[in-house]
């Protein structure tokens, strides 16, 4: 897979993407990467690459020309139009089902805007899809676009390292994980949960799931009705549930 | 403001922090930025950080002591515990009203975990919060820190320019932008709407709202719900689904 930023700032792409897990997958060839500077694309002798919107209104916003001449130069050079996203907060927020989709396309381009947005007429010439990565404001395109572009690289093919692949994460399970601890086993006086002391194969794996679902339960209910449960799972957040209102009955009783 | 990041890639964060707007915002002292190495710590020969997971399972875990006194230099050198963040698929989803709340703090210290995660003692002990950035997966914590960063120093006093700060964005309004065109009013053949080149001002005014309501009630209907609508508007929508409705009649009529 081929990723293209589209930037005022391709440094602090390039930077971020030279770095870990993806600079080192860049390394191996597992994925490539370029960071294109749209002022390269300015016509003025100015390098000018933003105006006043019309109608009126502060803040500028990037002209329609300079980045499509951007694209026009990377559609050249890969021979193809890419798939074109457009880091934007109107666009549909990101999930990972769409990460994993975005994975498939052999070329990705990341349209960065900054200032007040872009000349509309881009989006309706060139842009594929609008993508948000949440309900927040940040100042430019670029973190946006660098958040999609490490969320889509892992799911690559010789990205990750074999132990980070077997990694069970939250989403990927619609359960939150169990908390993990590593040596030493007692560390500023404080012991690990005796489960894990054993090392009982049997015993770790039914706690892990007891405090996932326990966990899951209390920080995000709603997950748990995605979730796989099986019938043990749901006789215990039953009795978890008899418990905690046990507990409240007995603090009602005190007070 | 004073935001320290915790991490094992400070050079990326740094990198990120220096450019554009944050730069800007760091070298006229508006905001104080520092990014800590948490290797620095590890207190084997090795220099290492993480460890195997007490349990079993694959992939590697940070390590209490290294982190912990990363944070116990950094309440020394402060004088008072900041306010401590994990960045973590387990955490709350970050909102702009969590963001806005967070802007609050004198200091914010974000800790960034890598491999399977971090020893859950040190959330226990020292994490006051675990936020998310949204429901897809990264390959560390160091791009959702970021993204935190950056969503609350734009709400600082003197981060961002006069005109920068009078941006209509779409999360303040709970309503989706209008469009924006810049120069040329007509670029490779394509006009900016009739509306626009008038430049009458109430004519903008409310073609601008009308395109707001039209694209909200199309890509996130679920927001005008929220929105402060006035009448006019709630007219101009019921006009707006009226037509969609003919539309929508006729071209049955034609099949």
């Amino acid at each position: 897979m081929r990723i293209d930023f589209l930037t005022l700032f391709p440094d602090m792409c390039e930077a971020v993407m030279s770095e870990s897990i993806i600079g080192r997958a860049r390394k191996k060839g597992a994925i490539e990467v370029h960071c294109h500077q749209i002022r390269d694309f300015a016509y003025d002798k100015h390098k000018r690459v933003d105006d006043a919107p019309f109608g009126g209104g502060k803040g500028m916003l990037l002209m329609a020309e300079p980045i499509a001449l951007c694209i026009d130069n990377l559609i050249e050079e890969l021979g193809e139009k890419p798939h074109l996203v457009y880091m934007s907060p109107q666009g549909k927020t990101l999930t990972q089902q769409r990460v994993r989709e975005l994975a498939e396309y052999p070329n990705l381009a990341l349209l960065c805007g900054h200032y007040e947005g872009i000349d509309e007429r881009i989006i309706d010439q060139y842009v594929d899809e609008e993508i948000s990565i949440g309900d927040y404001v940040v100042t430019g395109g670029e973190l946006p676009a660098l958040v999609l572009a490490d969320a889509v690289c892992r799911m690559i093919d010789g990205v990750l390292s074999g132990a980070e692949c077997y990694q069970e994460e939250s989403h990927f399970h619609s359960i939150l994980e169990y908390p993990q601890y590593t040596r030493p086993a007692v560390w500023r006086g404080i012991k690990i949960p005796e489960e894990l002391v054993t090392g009982h194969h049997e015993n770790v794996r039914k706690w892990r799931r007891q405090q996932s679902l326990i966990r899951t339960a209390l920080k995000r209910p709603e997950l748990l009705e995605a979730a796989d449960l099986t019938e043990e799972d749901y006789k215990f957040l039953s009795d978890f549930q008899e418990k905690l209102k046990n507990m409240g009955d007995k603090k009602a009783e005190i007070e």
